[in-house]
């Protein structure tokens, strides 16, 4: 089969095609090729033994998706996004790439199914930020869509549109609502929620990291490693399962950034504690007060999703994938 | 005040505008200008005093949606859309018509804002249509959002935006659910839920009707002067009571269609009810069959929305309204 990510060249677009390349099957079918898109050329993966082929290129362009699409992948992984805190401070750009991107996809795959029958599978992921203030302690699969941010409203879009070309018969598509993905290797990005990882990441290597709220903070939390695994399990998963409701919370871990602190010092003791700088943020205070604490995700776990269900799992995954194993003394 | 109508030749905008030139005022403020749009051209009110002017434009056609907001409206009804059958049948249309017709309108007041301060107060159109299976027997007004046509899923999206643009500042947005509106005057439109008020309409004016769904299927309704009643309201709403639920379902009638039959019973005897000619349509039977069919609408009636609570009183509303208050013998 033929695999195409969009994307590819994110965080976990990388670790993805990673997993893509060394299991070399998806669903009991083998990849023969492999399709990377970015808007920065990724990175061709080194293990793979099928046909490989590397793109740079915008899906807000004209034409593009029309061209990836006219390859006829069986299998599409929509990662592509500009994250939250960009898509609120440029509104147009935040429009552009998340929703019309996503729609000039839809829209390619749907004109390709003119030429000749073609229904690739979809694998979209959502956001926990389709969810918004007033929330319940513990958010089902089934709570309406509030979002807050720009970013929110623009993925509650795209779950809309995936789930109407699905159930039109242009598209097989599944939505995964990622958690907040902790610990991110390399640089802090632009992602509000991004102190969530930097807290950890940054005292792990012996640097310093800033804290701008309260510790008895608590959020929505899975590893990089669970995403891929979210992905590899959606993109294999039946999705007669799904009826109409294309989209789904993936499990994660509910834990406030006290526990986050107690993982660390578990794994790397108070010297590295040592190394969070608490500077109260009221902007992101306000903002993180409006964000999911919990969830429900028995409809993604009766489905065969798993994630982390302790800190130190997390931890331990960001340890064993980003440092070889080592922490830093 | 200038009032802008957006879709002014149809139903409801035809009953909106001679309610707004009969009442020469909205909340408080006097209506000195109204500006009357559809793609056919509307019909001027003859009793308005102010400035009228009435315009043929396709809000989904370049340059269209700017060159009204131009003229700053202070208060805008967006009431343009295609109905969900020619929404299901023409799938590029509907898109065009409901989804980017409505977001050409949004980006053009935003784009005008960049001019000098403006942010008009947009009252939009929503539909129950934003619903679908699984439903609860009564559907609050935070049950999720489960489109099950492609016109739900247009005015899902269009609530999104709605709420995400006055989140930003860029107008000042509400979007109410309309119930299903019976009794639809004139001719049968391509809505599928049009036999709710054909089965009522022709009987009473002494023609035939075709019923293509069992007599035990429960709905959701209110009149046309229930609908010009809420848009009056939503007009003159304080959105500062919405909060960041821009968007609300509006009251109605939970009844089946043996209810109807019974209010038509009641005022034009059993000869208008032999005019119904039950007619099973295995299609419509199981559009319906995913249909809401009751509504705890508390919050808008906190808010001050009014609707009909008993057929007899729809059935009256069109006799007064459209029958002179006569039905024919």
């Amino acid at each position: 089969m033929h695999v195409l990510v969009i994307g590819a060249a994110g965080m976990v677009g990388r670790k993805l095609v990673d997993a893509l390349a060394a299991k070399g099957e998806t669903g009991g079918q083998a990849i023969e090729r492999l399709t990377l898109v970015d808007v920065v050329e990724p990175i061709a993966p080194p293990r793979f033994a099928g046909k490989g082929r590397t793109i740079a290129a915008d899906l807000s362009s004209e034409g593009s998706a029309a061209s990836l699409v006219a390859e006829r992948p069986d299998l599409i992984f929509h990662l592509a996004a500009i994250v939250s805190g960009e898509a609120e401070a440029d509104f147009e750009k935040g429009y552009r790439v998340n929703l019309d991107g996503t729609r000039l996809l839809f829209e390619a795959i749907r004109l390709e199914g003119r030429k000749g029958p073609y229904r690739p599978k979809l694998v979209f992921t959502s956001s926990i930020a389709v969810f918004g203030e007033p929330l319940p302690a513990m958010i089902g699969d089934t709570h309406h869509h509030t979002p807050l941010t720009s970013y929110g409203t623009q993925k509650a879009i795209c779950e809309l549109l995936l789930a109407d070309y699905s159930r039109r018969g242009f598209l097989d598509g599944i939505g995964i609502r990622l958690p907040t993905i902790v610990i991110r290797p390399g640089k802090p990005n632009k992602a509000a929620s991004g102190f969530f990882s930097n807290i950890l990441r940054e005292p792990l290597s012996g640097a310093e990291a800033v804290l701008p709220v309260g510790q008895s903070v608590r959020h929505w939390f899975a590893s990089p490693r669970a995403a891929v695994g979210f992905l590899m399990q959606a993109a294999a998963l039946d999705t007669a399962l799904l009826g109409n409701q294309r989209s789904l919370s993936m499990p994660g871990l509910s834990a406030t950034v006290a526990e986050e602190i107690e993982a660390l010092r578990r794994f790397a003791g108070d010297k590295a504690v040592r190394l969070i700088r608490e500077e109260p943020d009221e902007a992101i205070i306000r903002m993180v007060g409006g964000w999911p604490q919990n969830f429900d995700a028995s409809r993604a776990i009766a489905l065969g999703f798993r994630a982390e269900t302790s800190f130190d799992d997390i931890v331990r995954a960001h340890v064993e994938d980003e440092l070889g194993g080592v922490i830093p003394a």
